[in-house]
């Protein structure tokens, strides 16, 4: 099957929105008066963002997934994507998987596949997202002020969890393992409570190389520090401290990545507001720590004392 | 050295002309009131688009100069351009190379690298670009009509020349091979003469598989035929037929690939016009064939005859 039968088999459908999709040499997109447009583009190489035996479909799904958490941190509407696919064979059981999965994550979010490229080579999944967010509405990472406080949506660590559960490292319960790959393999991307966050939230950020990597260029962008206080943090593994024991706990939820989870701050007088941008979106919200004017990243343990403990972020070029 | 550092050594620069450009979740992009954003994906994997002894200055070069192309094929002057990155190791000669010589083609068309992708895997690069059209006034493949002319840009075949030098399929001059080298290497994308083109073309497209094949794309769109003089055609392969025997040229020059020239259409009025816009961007045009209402392309010879041989188009994927 050559490359042209591939894309219109699987991935071509007539635009919707954009003023031209799939099929030309580029396509066509008109974003509202008043909106600026939202871009991020994110690669997934096999044997490093997945495993070679992941359900297609699952990985068809991830892999709009970790892109549309990159517009939900910038409080962008999701309008459109690009996906460039090489592909060591054109194997049609695994384009069937992968395509449902994709285009059912993308109808949920009315993202619509415009244009993309197929090629033969090792297995690669390169998309591009494009949003949509009212002009200098954008969530940024350099908004964080002392005195705010920091928030993380729903919950951190599970994917680390079902990694170290496949690497053999953990030996965890079967329910466990099978709730913590659910996780890793088709993670949520926190796309309303993004938008809900507009004009509430100084600053996002989307938790994909771990929260304190992640934490780390918010502080940095911003120019301030922070205190986080790790009691608060670690019952945000779904699992439980204990299905892995307290120190693993911590390290998935502070170090583990691949969560696509937002971390934010906002002002301490808008508790409230992120309360009900959290209901509005049906995400669960916690608050986790504060901002402030001192540099650097404080953790505190339960009794309030500074946590002596490192923590390796989590890179996906290292 | 880690990701983070990898792409703010040789990829981070401060955005100019977008609001945001490297270094948030997103870039955000403002086109102008009235614009449409034309946007287009392409990927190059090692051993199938480029030689894995290509020098990496070319390379960055060519991996823009294929996206650029897309952008001229609608007309539209670039903006941005995103770019995610898979590498076998971090190479710093490599990398300063590659991003000098992709840095150098995006400064020579404003083009702003706005955000992207760092990743370990084998080499893969995948450039996603945006350009600005006026609204409704972008070339599209769906505008040849017939009793349309049939026009390209440039010159054909010499990329295909220099792959038969490299396969050694074709004992090449040394002076020739060096020529048809450097235009396999750093093809230039006709971004001035699309923009020159709007509003005379009738339809356009990047030939990038081959002229045959790219302007069965055409054709299919428009849903009309078209008959092209391969007279008239054979003489754009710029080492001339001598250098390889005259079927080779024509293969060359019909079914090569990766040319990044345009094949376009504009009614016989706008003869004047064409040359003018073709004068105006420094880009030689020449008229090859016409279009017209039966389906199906028709290939004549020198002597007007009907040309009986096949050509297989050029695919990336099979």
């Amino acid at each position: 099957m050559g490359e042209f039968d591939l894309i219109s088999r699987y991935f071509h459908r007539p635009a919707r929105r954009s003023p031209l999709g799939v099929g030309d040499d580029c396509a066509l997109l008109a974003p509202a008066p008043g909106q600026q447009l939202a871009v991020s583009s994110d690669m997934l190489v096999e044997g490093r963002h997945f495993l070679s035996t992941v359900d297609p479909a699952r990985l068809g799904h991830k892999a709009l997934a970790v892109n549309l958490s990159d517009l939900a941190a910038c409080g962008a509407r999701p309008l459109a994507f690009t996906l460039a696919l090489s592909l060591p064979s054109a194997n049609e059981a695994w384009l069937a998987g992968f395509s449902r999965g994709l285009l059912a994550l993308a109808d949920e979010h009315a993202c619509e596949l415009v244009g993309g490229d197929t090629t033969r080579g090792p297995l690669n999944i390169c998309i591009t997202v494009f949003g949509e967010v009212p002009a200098g509405r954008a969530l940024l990472r350099s908004g964080a002020r002392a005195g705010d406080d920091l928030w993380v949506s729903g919950t951190l660590g599970d994917a680390r969890l079902a990694l170290e559960g496949f690497r053999g490292t953990l030996a965890l319960d079967g329910d466990v393992f099978a709730a913590a790959r659910q996780r890793m393999e088709t993670p949520t991307p926190r796309v309303a409570l993004g938008q809900a966050l507009r004009g509430i939230a100084s600053s996002a950020i989307d938790i994909s190389d771990g929260l304190l990597g992640d934490l780390r260029h918010v502080l940095q962008a911003s120019g301030v520090g922070a205190t986080l206080e790790t009691a608060r943090a670690l019952p945000l593994l779904a699992a439980g401290p204990a299905a892995c024991g307290e120190d693993w706990a911590l390290t998935c939820v502070l170090a583990g990545g691949d969560d696509y989870e937002l971390a934010f701050t906002a002002p301490s007088s808008a508790r409230a507001e992120v309360e009900a941008a959290g209901a509005a979106s049906a995400t669960p919200v916690t608050r986790i720590g504060r901002i402030e004017a001192e540099p650097g990243l404080r953790l505190l343990d339960g009794q309030g004392r500074a946590l002596q403990r490192g923590f390796a972020g989590f890179d996906h070029f290292t």
